[in-house]
């Protein structure tokens, strides 16, 4: 078990709370170091016990430690219960925004009179917000991928090639330089299909005289990247060039803003205000970015309504969009993480 | 929308039942026939309502119609509760099963006085069992291209070879055979590491004298496909071949079982029992099968204690596995199809 897990203790001392349940997959992951699937842990004093189906249990045995491991077939939420009243546990936590409501009701009604469910959420999310130094390596080396990635995919983009062909490649590549998988579905956006900002990527094939959006993320070890680059194909209108433009000063705005203690929504506030001010505000159709780690979406999220401040370890995406209902779009994305007296570009400098 | 609403309409309308609220995404994308994403769907008699955030407003405004389309961005949860209040909802149902109890919470708490949440389960599942020809279609592209994918993948298998590297070339060959995506994590395991069922995909390199497992399924049109297969490399020891032999054996027992009225435990008891009678019972540590469809895992799941009747137009998985603690193992897995007499393997004749 990890040694993050004496701080989950004293942070249920304090509340007086008896136990955690824990049910999101990366939180799991996140204390036991091991990609963790099907299964939940319950965290006390005494011990930690970890439920899977026997599907997994071989694997669990060579590759987790400091955890007591119950095989659970069916009944897994009886089990937790079980396990709840045989440790006395009265006040036991749950994560709300994981634990699906039918799952809630089956361990609730096997407690023994006097012990309650209470749930709490972001708990484990808001340790993971702050990277170590192991996870940095990890994802570097996640971003490093896509970076190879995305300098090797320019040589095969063409008119003529499908948006489906150029993932079919990348996804390839990216196994090849260690990757484990892609971090989500690689969406490859020509031309007017960059319009939608999460596009399906289709059968279309690429034509001379229009961009190519490319969003691609890898997974290495568990972590995770997520970079967005525009590529153009031949000569490219004077509107579109205006909104890649605005678009890049945009981003070059918000990550001006990232230094610890400032306020996280400032830097959405900085991409907003510079599309707003170019003419493209209501194009400007969702967050300026999101952090990154065991999951491709975590806290914090770069929104204009978040107003906790930056912390140095914090690893984010910062990616403003502009997209032209019926036309095209413009994402540009990259990886900062928070120093101690400002920020890191983790993707660097890169043609974008 | 789908045709299959009024099926719902009537159910709700039978269990005195106002509304419904949709939040398991492989449901909505099954009642709008449309790949839907971070989306919540509320049905009742007088209207459907589609929620969704503004990434995918445009999207959705091309591809969806018969629905009330609202953006709903951070908002969602107090948005659908204020819907139910417009439309008069007093009992409103909602998935329990994929619901997470945070989101029951919000919605719950924003109800006017006298509205209520009513948990449900499997209501949409229920119709899913049951597939229909335009299902069946894609289900059916969805193995086509799987097989193909091993055809061509045997060329390629060799000592010296690399796991990750098998399954990259398989990401590339699907894409390029139609398929937007893997279905799952392919599964390549050499040697040892097919003791574990779901092992994950690592750099080991594959050796002579030793068998290759792949589980391999693809997406094609939001349906999957999901089939195992072993390779033998050079020769292989009698006691893998023993193993082999059974788990086939055992596989088409199973099959034999399958025609409509048939309770679905008298499947996964045939393949059992005879594994336990060559002596490998308890190294047999899943269920025989799994439904499938527009999810990798639906209903009806293939196990000893289902004890519910085939239908024809089902469609699931038969896939009896043995695995030797710290040795190997052995899986093979087919789709199925059950018939109006009988049953169809959808997977067909293939060199297993």
């Amino acid at each position: 078990m990890s040694p993050r897990l004496p701080r989950i203790h004293s942070y249920l001392k304090q509340k007086g709370l008896d136990g955690l349940i824990i049910s999101a997959e990366s939180n799991i992951s996140y204390l036991c170091e091991y990609a963790c699937r099907d299964a939940y842990l319950l965290i006390c004093q005494k011990e930690n016990i970890y439920f899977t189906d026997s599907r997994y249990i071989e694997e669990v045995k060579k590759n987790l430690s400091g955890c007591r491991i119950i095989k659970a077939n069916g009944s897994v939420f009886k089990l937790i219960a079980q396990a709840c009243t045989e440790l006395r546990l009265k006040r036991i936590a749950f994560e709300e925004r994981s634990l699906p409501f039918a799952e809630y009701a089956k361990i609730s009604e096997n407690l023994k009179k006097g012990a309650k469910l209470i749930p709490t959420h972001n708990l484990i999310e808001a340790l993971r917000q702050v990277k170590g130094i192991e996870e940095l390596k990890k994802i570097k080396k996640a971003i490093w991928i896509t970076k190879e990635a995305f300098g090797f995919i320019k040589s095969f983009i063409a008119a003529g090639r499908r948006e489906i062909e150029v993932a079919a490649e990348l996804e390839r590549f990216i196994r090849y330089k260690g990757a484990s998988s892609s971090a989500f579905d690689i969406i490859v956006a020509s031309g007017p299909n960059s319009r939608f900002p999460h596009h399906l990527t289709s059968l279309r094939k690429i034509k001379n005289n229009e961009t190519l959006l490319i969003d691609l993320g890898v997974d290495f070890k568990g972590y995770k990247s997520d970079l967005t680059r525009i590529f153009f194909l031949g000569k490219i209108n004077s509107l579109n060039q205006d909104i890649y433009d605005t678009v890049k000063e945009a981003q070059a705005r918000a990550i001006k803003k990232i230094k610890p203690a400032v306020k996280i929504n400032e830097i959405d506030i900085a991409a907003r205000q510079y599309i707003a001010h170019k003419g493209y505000g209501k194009f400007f159709v969702h967050n300026t970015g999101h952090g990154i780690g065991l999951q491709i979406h975590e806290d914090p999220h770069i929104s204009s309504n978040e107003g906790s401040e930056l912390k140095p370890g914090m690893v984010f995406t910062v990616e403003p969009g502009i997209y032209l209902p019926g036309r095209f779009g413009v994402r540009i994305e990259d990886m900062v993480l928070v120093s101690e007296n400002g920020c890191e570009v983790l993707s660097g400098a890169i043609d974008k």
